[in-house]
């Protein structure tokens, strides 16, 4: 069984969008923790930055992420988040500390 | 008990002190995980991003957390990263999406 991977992502927003995000994310975040491969699926909101919005995942195998990123709930959150970012994506799939 | 406490940070370094910083990381770890409200703390480096550490965090409580950024373990990780920045480092106390 190939290794977890473990991602984490930092999604930043302008304010005046935070109610439409929270719904795009609401969703994503059902329609993805049913996704076969995923492990976990969490998102959360910055306490620190107003607007910022973490993701927190575990999939099986870099196989069922790759499937996740083509998903049509993946296309849908991204409608949302376009016009709503306030900076760039951060996604950093972790790899343990060397 | 109060609500358990989960933050993520972020940690850009420049790449020429990767050595210096995870050995520092390294410790701060070892440190932190036998305090005594540390309930989860792990470092990761960054697959998309080289030089970019992340650390995911729970805490038995915000007391618990408060304690720890007065650790001497902290305040010698600090002297390890100051020069090693490559942009601001970003600690996001996580609440669950609204």
């Amino acid at each position: 069984m190939s290794q977890h991977l473990r991602v984490v992502a930092t999604i930043p927003t302008a304010p005046e969008h935070a109610e439409a995000v929270r719904a795009g994310l609401r969703d994503l975040v059902a329609a993805t923790q049913q996704e076969e491969g995923c492990v976990a699926y969490d998102c959360f909101e910055s306490n620190a930055a107003p607007g910022t919005f973490v993701m927190v995942e575990e999939w099986a195998s870099q196989e069922a992420m790759d499937a996740h990123m083509k998903t049509p709930h993946m296309a849908e959150v991204f409608k949302v988040l376009g016009p709503a970012l306030a900076g760039d994506v951060a996604i950093h799939p972790l790899r343990p500390l060397g």
